[in-house]
């Protein structure tokens, strides 16, 4: 394969040229779903994201492990790692076991993620599933001295480690400020400072969701997860990645360290965050109440949408601005994209119409070459479809006759225009969704004209009619009210 | 609610009375696949049977928490438990991690459940996800004397096991034949006799999915996921654990002997079994390589299919036999159950053209009274099927004249044959499926009639038609080929 994409790699706040472990495999790991609710915009964009990359990497000849992971356990309320377990505090406002709840969710979000058309990951595993190879993480950790116990917690030296390694190299924060910066919190007394974050955390008489450890009966940290799951199924050290930026710090800076408290090394080359959509410039977030499920947009039902909107009309939102660059969510900008996304579909059904000349006036080559470029500075597909757009334009052109192509190069356009549009950027054509109020409208049509028919005595037309819908199962009675289809 | 349903105890060997131990709460636990293949026609049965019964307590007003778990690991090739991993066993073979597999074809079972219109289980727990559980389980076995270790693998000892406790309660089996039965195989000289099951089995160098344990890096035995992810999610005794018949034995067996050595008490109230689905007589499976899977049913790509099978067709065919009964299967069976089901379907929508008369000649709440008793006797949906034939065939006699039924009592009917079909037996009409070939069939029809208009000079027709179309986005294009249509 051809070794040219870049990508933008938080760690060294550039982009470089990739070139995985072990080519041609790519492992990739991106942070998925906290399944204690319903999926919101926030979601789709890293949903989205790495499903572009996950694409692009398959479509360059890689091989890709895609592991993305479910949270059902130990993911904290606050910040200061003293909160309820969220789920659970989900589960008990339901009288439901947190099973049940995570169960529910995750149902729901694969259904999200199916109708955005996102390929589903390779391996997708549960916090929960993976206890045993969390407690052998914080074994490593404490048997390097990076950990530390207090009242059957374990919490991970920050301190310790930063005098070893170098603490912040992801987000760049320096351990002095953040000592500067923190204060002592009620029920931290456990930890030596405010910063240390928790391995393993010993459960309250009230928290049901525990397991057994050489500590205590607990659950582990929410950083651990990622990091032991991540080495299980892609090695000690992987290629990619992945999370939305909100992540950067604490959690994949928590990675970092642990990674290095057990193993000596960094586990990533590649660490790529997608940034935030906004709402009024506002973060979209649970935190906050300003997000609007993904069901929510489908279904038009919320308050802030004027209509219902397509999984697709959202997917082709979320392209058109760069991955890293924030996203302001409107009903105005959903609505361009909608048109924009139909305008790209039009001049690749149009692909079939237009009649070949003897010469090209356009260099079809070039504008290709364009796409892949895009594709390769980081995924760049608001560029992607920009170029597109002018591919677009051109092919009306080509249908007006102020442009040309020969029947070679319309071929070459509907092959690559086709991997750009249907394979990478992963769009579908949805027009059909509506297909029962259409077949309505289309049965009333007819029905109408066979009543015209029938007024002006022309039975040959009604009788025809009749049986042409025959064929297709399709019975006419006719009652006081008019005409009545129904299915034989 | 009341309280007449009946359920087949294997336990008992006859039908009781169904009492739950925490009212309103039922438990119930249900095998649910390994996911090592596509799933087939057999696979299909226990699926519909307990989501039969599912939905049916649930009617009856309990608060149903169903588990079905995927066994994703620990299920041995051969039954002398020296087998390779089934799962490790395609995973090596495919060259992919374990866990690639699983992902793989849970996803498939999944799409294949809800394409037959099962409800998801409340929980979904993996094998994988639960090794601290189930060692947890071994321990108190061990400590309670019913194991022994044997080179790092752990064994239950079933002669020891029966001197306490009557082993073989389920399956009527006794120890004293299984003795005579039994004769020693390579590899089984760690165990003190052969019809002892493993618990835990230390994990040779190549095996490559195994944890660490207080005795050896390994992997559970098979019977052990069950009980521990029963007696987590609900109680060491819940109400109902069902299976496919071949599960009885050795496996809930097991599940029952490891119950008592580590709880001193039965896990299960009810014991259900679905019978087998065989083919000229033959149990389907995998091991005798006659299985059809639920993919080349939908699609019809199966030497031994002569055309695709709606997933409702399949879905009636099974309902269609008593849960306990041998089914057999044959395309002949299949295209009566085709029939049979959307006679059913037809029956239904004929009730919104009955003309409703002053008496009722039919007696419509002993039809319904009779409906309630089969599905009380056991879930017997052939004698609901058969009674609502009876209806159906008591509709087509009011529609014609010779039977009567005053307005009441269809409203009556058409609550209680939606709530029987649709509701509890869980059908859907998928007529409607082949949406897009219809639609194109009605636009050729439609623009058949407006070329007829257009020939005949009679424009207002033409116009009119073009203009409905356009109020639905559709556009007609008048080409050398003739008129075709697009969306605009």
């Amino acid at each position: 394969m051809e070794n040219k994409l870049k990508i933008y790699n938080t760690l060294s706040r550039k982009k470089e040229l990739f070139q995985p472990i072990n080519p041609p495999h790519v492992g990739m790991y991106v942070c998925g779903p906290t399944v204690y609710g319903d999926a919101h915009l926030g979601h789709a964009r890293p949903g989205i994201t790495f499903d572009i990359v996950f694409r692009y990497l398959r479509h360059l000849g890689y091989k890709v492990r895609y592991v993305r992971n479910i949270t059902d356990v130990g993911h904290l309320v606050n910040d200061a790692d003293a909160g309820e377990d969220k789920i659970q505090k989900k589960a008990r406002l339901e009288q439901l076991e947190p099973m049940e709840v995570v169960k529910f969710y995750t149902d729901r979000y694969h259904e999200n993620m199916q109708q955005l058309n996102t390929l589903p990951p390779s391996i997708e595993p549960t916090a929960s599933g993976h206890i045993i190879e969390q407690i052998e993480l914080v074994k490593k950790i404490l048997k390097n001295g990076y950990a530390y116990e207090s009242d059957g917690s374990l919490y991970f030296d920050v301190e310790k480690y930063n005098k070893d390694y170098k603490y912040g190299k992801l987000s760049g924060r320096r351990i002095e400020e953040l000592m500067q910066n923190t204060r002592e919190l009620a029920g931290q007394e456990e930890k030596h400072n405010a910063f240390d974050f928790a391995l393993w955390k010993k459960a309250d008489p009230k928290h049901i969701m525990h397991w057994p450890s050489p500590w205590s009966e607990g659950y582990p940290g929410w950083h651990l997860e990622c990091s032991a799951m991540g080495a299980k199924y892609l090695g000690e050290t992987f290629d990619i990645h992945g999370g939305g930026m909100d992540l950067l710090f604490p959690h994949h800076e928590s990675e970092i360290a642990q990674a290095n408290a057990a193993t000596g090394h960094d586990p990533v080359k590649y660490w790529m965050h997608n940034n935030m959509i906004t709402i009024n410039g506002q973060k979209m977030g649970k935190s906050l109440n300003n997000f609007i499920t993904l069901n929510e947009f489908f279904s038009g039902k919320h308050k802030a949408l004027d209509q219902a909107y397509n999984p697709m009309t959202i997917r082709f939102f979320i392209l058109q601005a760069h991955y890293r660059s924030t996203l302001d969510f409107s009903t105005d900008a959903m609505k361009a994209a909608e048109k924009g996304m139909h305008k790209l579909f039009d001049a690749f059904y149009l692909l079939d119409e237009l009649k070949p000349s003897e010469k090209s006036s356009v260099d079809i080559k070039a504008i290709e070459a364009k796409c892949y470029d895009a594709m390769n500075d980081d995924f760049n597909t608001p560029m992607v479809i920009a170029h597109l757009f002018d591919l677009a334009h051109i092919l009306n052109q080509v249908d007006s006759g102020t442009e040309s192509l020969t029947k070679a190069d319309i071929e070459e356009t509907k092959a690559f225009f086709s991997t750009f549009l249907f394979d990478l950027l992963g769009l579908k054509d949805e027009k059909e969704k509506d297909d029962s109020e259409l077949i309505d409208y289309l049965m009333k049509t007819i029905l109408g004209i066979r009543q015209e028919a029938k007024t002006k005595k022309d039975y040959a037309t009604s009788d025809l009619i009749r049986d042409e819908l025959a064929k297709m199962n399709i019975q006419i009675k006719d009652t006081k009210e008019g005409a009545k289809w129904s299915f034989k």
